[in-house]
């Protein structure tokens, strides 16, 4: 058997161009028992509704029988989409039939750029931003700008000074709550900034907010779906109830929407109509959910305060680091080192600690002092190991430096 | 607020080009209840085993925890792969390292077409096809040939003559066994002739294999794959046990694995734990999946046999069909008439019955005369009704035709 053709020069352009997230190939090295990981973007297991997610699926099977395991709507359990449309969190109505219901927030990202982008168009992104956000977008071949994130989220004049001097986007990408990897907040000044921006420049927002429910302190924001019709706003239930049912939503202008479930019947038919039927029926539960609600923020913030103060304690003024309001990360930067965090990264796994470099995050800027800490899901005590552990990494790779 | 771009204008051009499914829009008329359906291509409900679905859940929560609801790695469950490598029906060993697990044989077959096809390649298809892969495929942009499929399925000697004048495909889908929607069975004699056009002219073959254990007559023929390495073989639990689960799974050459798995990660991160570790609990109780396995074809058998019966006796001659020996689907052409079956189809739906016409499935040929009749929903004396008013609905729309 001749093979005239190995498989390599077969593949598509987007194939040979893809690459493999820094982060998944990281975490195979952080699952060593040894290791205390701040890498993961993942939530806390032990928040995981477990018994009453199994009885739901359950009371679906016996509820509406075949029906929760036969094929279904591209577009979603219509009861569900009347549950996620009553309950969008954004000041003006919203219909169901605006609502796609998508297998996670990662599907939901490829839509939009599979309906929005062909290759060479101009998009915006938050910068640092969400390396699955970048890997989905990226996917399609637009020509990506970044828009620095600080502590009041995407810089809306950075980007208003771009676009005044000729970019012309076709979407913006941003995480407004606790960003991933900032952990930084839009101020409200800015989501109305923001929102005027689409209105003029005409193009569409991305509201991503998988973490909106997370939130420990401060006031929260309105939706930037609020100010602006311009937004295809997406949520999920990955943070409240668990990653694992794949389910989250997305809210977009009707021509866009119709666009969406075209494509998403083109590349999954329709997401689990097990797992839909059963995250509603936890949903619809609306006394149990709301207790069950209450739980999620305690429990991170009793662990970013756990974490703040063993980095003060560790560190003193050697790094940096925000407070955030919400979420599940820590966003920090080292000072007056020499030490990069791509190349500490090698060493702290040694001594037995995880998280993300900077440089996984970076769009257009360079980040290589900068480091995603994410509290998620070690304990108090392990949190405040984590950061002595880090410490002496720093320590050992400044040393090695000077030599 | 001056919304200075319409939302159409910011569609890209697959989206601007991309049509819903006609099944799709005609099923919304085939719910209606006085409509005996011959047009989904749904399993037969009755064969889901819903309390086993209900308890598989309940012990994959109960032995692996919060694992069955948190995120996994992209290639799919270990315990899973490995079952699936197992149980590959192809006559060589099949690692588990070459199994990717994905949101349903849809998704599979989007993903072959996002890292093999770039626009422009030329690929050869069924014709006529199964509408979702050629849904799948066509957001890629291919250039598609298609290749006649007859009584012994694909026609290798059509595509032998088509390569030998210079047709150079990346790869070629077919549908092997009880084809959608012509319920023919490739040959034994065709699959090697196929797999030995793959060695010579260098293409992969999808070979997607969804009706293997709904065999209800026959010989249960070898998987191409069986024959040639150069094969992308999709399998899926959809007619096994539930399609709402959404996992089906692809064995791949491991070069387009590795692609196929940086392309998962950027689509959906992965398919859900939770329906993964259900199925893993059904498929893995051996002695009750093969109990439940046999359930399986003497249903659909019955009903083949009753829509035959009703067919033979109400159109005589005038309708010529197959004998499928598997799967869910007739393939009927109107004999001596001058009736087109997409015309038929308003006229059959105010007689109370549906199918899809053969147009929705053609992709050179023009099949006006065809009909996919599916058997695998209705009860024996449904199908038998749904036989005398589609030949009522072909009397009428023929006496209309004449007048």
């Amino acid at each position: 058997m001749a093979d005239t053709a190995p498989y390599e020069t077969l593949l598509s352009h987007r194939a040979r161009t893809a690459t493999s997230s820094v982060i998944r190939d990281l975490l195979r090295h952080a699952n060593r028992p040894e290791v205390i990981s701040l890498a993961g973007g993942i939530p806390a297991p032990a928040l995981f509704p477990l018994e009453r997610i199994g009885r739901a699926s359950e009371v679906a099977l016996q509820e509406v029988g075949a029906t929760a395991a036969q094929y279904g709507l591209t577009e979603g359990v219509e009861e569900l989409r009347e549950l996620f449309a009553a309950d969008a969190s954004v000041d003006r109505p919203v219909h169901p039939g605006q609502i796609l219901v998508t297998t996670g927030s990662q599907q939901a990202i490829d839509l939009v750029g599979r309906v929005l982008v062909d290759p060479g168009d101009q998009i915006v992104v938050d910068d640092p931003a969400y390396l699955g956000a970048l890997q989905a977008l990226r996917g399609h071949g637009p020509d990506i700008t970044g828009i620095s994130v600080d502590d009041k989220g995407l810089d809306t004049h950075e980007l208003e000074t771009k676009l005044r001097a000729g970019l012309r986007p076709k979407l913006a990408y941003t995480n407004p709550n606790f960003q991933n990897p900032t952990g930084a907040t839009m101020s409200r000044q800015r989501r109305e900034h923001l929102a005027r921006l689409a209105n003029e420049f005409g193009f569409v927002i991305i509201e991503d907010d998988p973490y909106d429910a997370l939130r420990f302190a401060g006031e929260a924001q309105p939706s930037i779906a609020t100010f602006t019709e311009r937004v295809i706003r997406i949520r999920t239930v990955s943070k409240t109830l668990a990653p694992g049912l794949r389910v989250a939503w997305m809210i977009s202008p009707q021509p866009i929407h119709d666009a969406l479930v075209i494509a998403k019947q083109a590349v999954d038919l329709h997401t689990s109509t097990y797992t839909q039927h059963t995250a509603l029926r936890l949903l619809r539960d609306r006394q149990w959910y709301a207790e069950h609600e209450k739980t999620l923020s305690p429990w991170y913030l009793e662990r970013r305060d756990a974490l703040s103060a063993g980095l003060h304690e560790a560190f003193g003024d050697d790094l940096e680091f925000n407070t955030p309001e919400g979420g599940m990360f820590l966003w920090a930067q080292l000072k007056n080192s020499m030490v990069d965090t791509t190349a500490l990264l090698d060493v702290a796994l040694e001594n037995g600690v995880a998280f993300v470099p900077g440089a996984a995050f970076a769009v257009e800027r360079k980040l290589p002092n900068h480091l995603r800490l994410s509290f998620a899901t070690a304990s108090p005590p392990e949190l405040h190991e984590a950061a002595h552990r880090l410490q002496a990494a720093v320590r050992r790779l400044a040393a090695d430096i000077q030599d």
